[in-house]
């Protein structure tokens, strides 16, 4: 059977499945993924001595040590994942849940009601943890899911995928509802990208460039966040202790992830007052900054020039893009123009202030007075997320259980005909 | 000017715009849209004069009589654009409404805001008072709106809106918020799918070629139905008179929209004894059947064979297909596979076969005991509508104001940051 059959028929079983698991009880899935959990740490040796496998071939190739780090599955990491497993056990779920209810004059009761989205395509990197939370996440919601993951972890996924769909067999949830796309050749994820007539969604997680190919090839939709260009704005009104503290925490707590600071933006009048020991503190963290002339005109020294690029990098690094402003007004239209529509925040005493920056920045998640690094789905309470969405269509931030839904209109009549 | 330089300036000039509508006040929106209703009521001769060269034209090309009819404005018309406008405005303002609220343990407050999408892209054929029912519904929702029509409406579209436009110089709302490709050179809906950096969501409107065009090319998420392959399912638990009376509505009361009956499945056993007063009725209306082997036998004569291809079928016309099925479950499978996740009614008076259905139906709207007809903005309550979406993102059947919006997480601190 040729690559391209292969996962026609695997979308296809999918498909069939999804309509299943979209009837299966709350209480028979809570089962289920009790079964996953388990099975993942009775497997553990299985998987530990699989995964030496991608560790090898990823020694061999050279891959940066960072890389081979997320790789790794340790007894830690394999307990992380049956416990992320378990938790979703105990998350509220979602389907069947009536979301609004309209009595029409005619008699008619039209209730909306959350039912799964269908069938979802994951296209992931080298975590092989997001094996298993994926699926987790996929069937508590009702849906069927299709794994497509990084070569480097082929062998990892691969074994945490057999031992998941070996464990299905004992629960009332069909195998087939859970798909694993298990080639390494390229064209597999061009493939999958055409099926938009058996899947329903695709959640591309990676690198900034995998993700605009996913974008642009796709007939199928895609909710996706291509970068976080976070940004911090130190207003004139801002208590300055505490914008001391939120920025520092945006940048140094762990640089490395979407929803750090990238850029922070400080009011001229506040500038040289805030910027001298804020940069010094930086500074002994390790934080590179560039920044602006007038920036580096107030901290004299040790400050790199930005480059017009530097307002759009992703750093994911210790380094820091700093820019003085003349108003509210510039850092709106800084954010607005440079950021990534991922999580901005500002730092001002003013209520007025505020308001306005919450409603000018045009992102997914905007803050006052606190750090940009609470984008995230266990911060904002929803449990485990499958990514973050700087889309603006069908889930804004972080997207979750709820964000693995849609709703149906079903409607109930004594009759009614349309006149 | 080039026409893709025209188009790209247009699109920048409404993605600025769209952050100053985001800001409007309810009041002030209503107010410029109270006189754009205003505007269309004093500037009906104008819009009938060049409405006439639309006409001319179609005359010259031989338009089939039906397409005619929908270009046509005469003062009938004129009044509808109007009070559609002026209906707008008695809207509930959907911007600013708190979805959400959510206290968290380390005392930040986020709220779930609902905010503007930005820049609408609509694409459609040839009824003119889409042009100034989407300008409303885009205004009232906080967003910028560009609008393609069809070149059979160029004079009309134009007409329009030329007197919206300058309507507007007297409203606190931009006139870089509206927006009109005025060029009916083919090539411009090719450079518009390409400017996802300006352009948040295309709603095309029009036939299945016009809108497969679009979701294939597009770069910008769309929300979009092809076709509206609507079933009504008799079960044998159906009480037959009323069986009777939501099958006429939905096939004849208007057969040439979307939510009419295309295939109407009667489960055996009762087919014998509802199929032939059912089909008498049809046949005085004029409705050509289709039937399945079993219906025709039931019928004896005058039912054409049902090829595979007419359970696929939307025909806007009265035909009808027509299928005994074995079983609800037969129904229901028929309708997964061959429906367009429009609107789907089962008449039953088994209450448990009624959920099963609403449950196990993917289609956007599911109905028991009711006309498929009903799915539509004004009939749900929702107020005009951008059209009806069968995709499962963002939104779902009747896409009216609230489609028009997305939301925004809004946190308010107190100085935390993340340990």
């Amino acid at each position: 059977m040729n690559l391209e059959t292969q996962i026609v028929k695997m979308a296809q079983a999918a498909k069939v499945a999804a309509r299943q698991v979209a009837l299966i009880s709350s209480t028979e899935k809570n089962r289920a993924l009790q079964r996953l959990s388990q099975a993942i740490l009775q497997n553990s040796d299985f998987l530990k001595k699989e995964n030496e496998q991608d560790l090898k071939a990823a020694a061999k190739s050279n891959l940066p040590s960072a890389l081979v780090d997320r790789l790794l599955l340790n007894n830690k990491r394999i307990q992380a994942m049956a416990d992320s497993l378990h938790e979703t056990v105990r998350l509220k779920d979602p389907i069947g849940e009536v979301l609004e209810t309209y009595r029409r004059p005619n008699g008619l009761l039209i209730e909306k009601v959350r039912v799964p989205i269908g069938v979802i395509g994951i296209i992931y990197e080298s975590r092989p943890n997001v094996t298993s939370d994926c699926i987790g996440l996929c069937l508590k919601s009702g849906n069927a899911v299709i794994l497509k993951g990084g070569k480097e972890a082929a062998h990892s996924n691969r074994a945490i995928f057999s031992v998941l769909r070996k464990a299905l067999t004992k629960t009332k949830i069909p195998g087939q509802a859970v798909q694993l796309i298990d080639s390494t050749d390229r064209q597999a994820v061009h493939i999958l990208l055409k099926l938009n007539r058996y899947v329903d969604l695709l959640v591309p997680r990676g690198g900034e460039e995998l993700i605009r190919f996913v974008a642009e090839h796709s007939l199928i939709p895609v909710v996706k966040h291509y970068k976080g260009v976070c940004h911090t704005y130190v207003s004139a009104n801002a208590d300055l202790n505490m914008a001391h503290k939120i920025c520092f925490n945006a940048k140094v707590q762990r640089p490395g992830v979407c929803n750090a600071m990238e850029t922070m933006l400080v009011h001229k009048d506040v500038a040289s007052r805030f910027l001298p020991t804020m940069i010094y503190d930086f500074k002994n963290a390790g934080v590179e900054i560039r920044g602006c002339p007038l920036t580096r005109r107030i901290l004299k020294t040790g400050v790199k020039a930005a480059t017009e690029k530097d307002w759009d990098e992703e750093y994911l690094d210790l380094i820091l893009a700093v820019k003085v402003v003349h108003s509210l007004r510039e850092a709106v239209d800084h954010i607005n123009t440079h950021g990534s529509q991922h999580s901005d925040a500002i730092v001002t005493d003013d209520k007025k202030e505020a308001a306005h920056f919450l409603k000018s920045v045009d992102s997914a998640c905007t803050y006052v007075n606190a750090s940009t690094r609470f984008t995230d789905g266990y911060e904002f309470g929803f449990g485990a997320e499958v990514g973050i969405s700087t889309d603006k269509l069908h889930v804004r931030g972080p997207m979750a259980l709820e964000g693995l839904t849609t709703y149906q209109y079903q409607i109930h009549g004594k009759g009614q005909i349309r006149v």
